[in-house]
């Protein structure tokens, strides 16, 4: 994602009522943030916000939190929400490295929407599907581990299922063209401007069940 | 695949020195028919053959039986086999709704090659990975399950991760660009016609490890 220089942009975050400064006070504790205890949602890389908002939106009952490494990008977010009055929704402003330090048995599904493919085989690591993060993100699972990933990128896309797969999820549902799939779907930034150019979205939904 | 209307396929089927008639009398036995006792690789729907030829041609040390439901298509492959001596090589004219009727336990890995996506979902049964044929071909194997797929349909490849990560399989190797990819590739009569023309090929490779 093209950033730009966007002033007070940190200020900005850090004021929003949707922010949660400081989140590592907040582990194993999220559910207090909410005004009501119920399953919570992340979506790592949130962008400018279109999906996690249509998500608040549409599923009142789950409470969702956006997480996003930029605070120039997340500003979007916030301009996007002033006018919206979310009680299920909350922001996160951290790196996804962190994001073991932050959650602790407690998120339900992780959201995955057009990251970062980092196409060099040296750089693997860092995709967010890499066994580095599933590693990761098990420790913040409340029950059996959930991901949803979708992609216009086939070669991310590819690494997912092998490395999910071998991670020991199993692929509940799997689509190379989700436009055209009966898939309950909200779309992102980036989708919106990718389905209007005619690009395939790649999507998947995998679970690790336990003690299978 | 178009089936054209060739005269005494049957016959030239049934002489030819490469196809094993009744192949239910060797059931658990098949490894006697080959000179050698080497591990035996089976291609389900070889069509004009040119993958199960170029693979027994390219790897000496694998036996390989090459299935067809049709006379009239695997004398296709029987003509290209007139000039070649290849003693790591069968094959058989069945469909592939009897595959476990004529293995048992003795067979190495599965290739199935731009087989028919079947697309209607009410048709989804006769797809060569649903659950049924999975559940044909455990028996067939001699030790952990192994398939190993190509095809250009996205349908089906999309059903295919799921039914075989649903029944147990692991995913070792996913491509939705096989022809970019650094894998090791005998082409099809197909992908080769549908790479000249930019169709992207679909590859997994996936073993399901037993007593894991």
């Amino acid at each position: 994602m093209r950033l730009r220089n966007v002033k007070d942009a940190d200020k900005i975050v850090a004021s929003s009522k949707y922010v949660i400064n400081n989140p590592e006070n907040y582990k194993g504790n999220f559910k207090k943030l909410f005004n009501k205890e119920r399953k919570i949602h992340i979506e790592i890389g949130m962008g400018k916000g279109d999906f996690i908002i249509g998500m608040a939106k549409k599923y009142p009952d789950i409470n969702f939190i956006g997480i996003e490494k930029y605070a120039s990008v997340m500003v979007r977010a916030i301009q996007k929400l002033e006018e919206e009055e979310l009680d299920n929704l909350k922001l996160i402003c951290i790196d996804a490295m962190q994001i073991d330090e932050i959650f602790k048995k407690e998120i339900d599904a992780i959201y995955l929407n057009f990251s970062d493919p980092w196409p060099k085989s040296k750089h693997a690591k860092r995709r967010l599907t890499s066994p580095i993060f599933l590693e990761k993100y098990a420790s913040l699972f409340v029950n059996s581990p959930h991901i949803v990933q979708k992609t216009d990128n086939i070669g991310l896309f590819a690494y997912s299922i092998m490395s999910l797969s071998q991670f020991g999820y199993t692929l509940e549902s799997v689509s190379l063209d989700l436009e055209h799939e009966n898939i309950d779907n909200v779309e992102t930034e980036y989708e919106k401007k990718f389905m209007s150019l005619g690009v395939k979205i790649n999507y998947l939904d995998a679970v690790k069940y336990l003690e299978k």
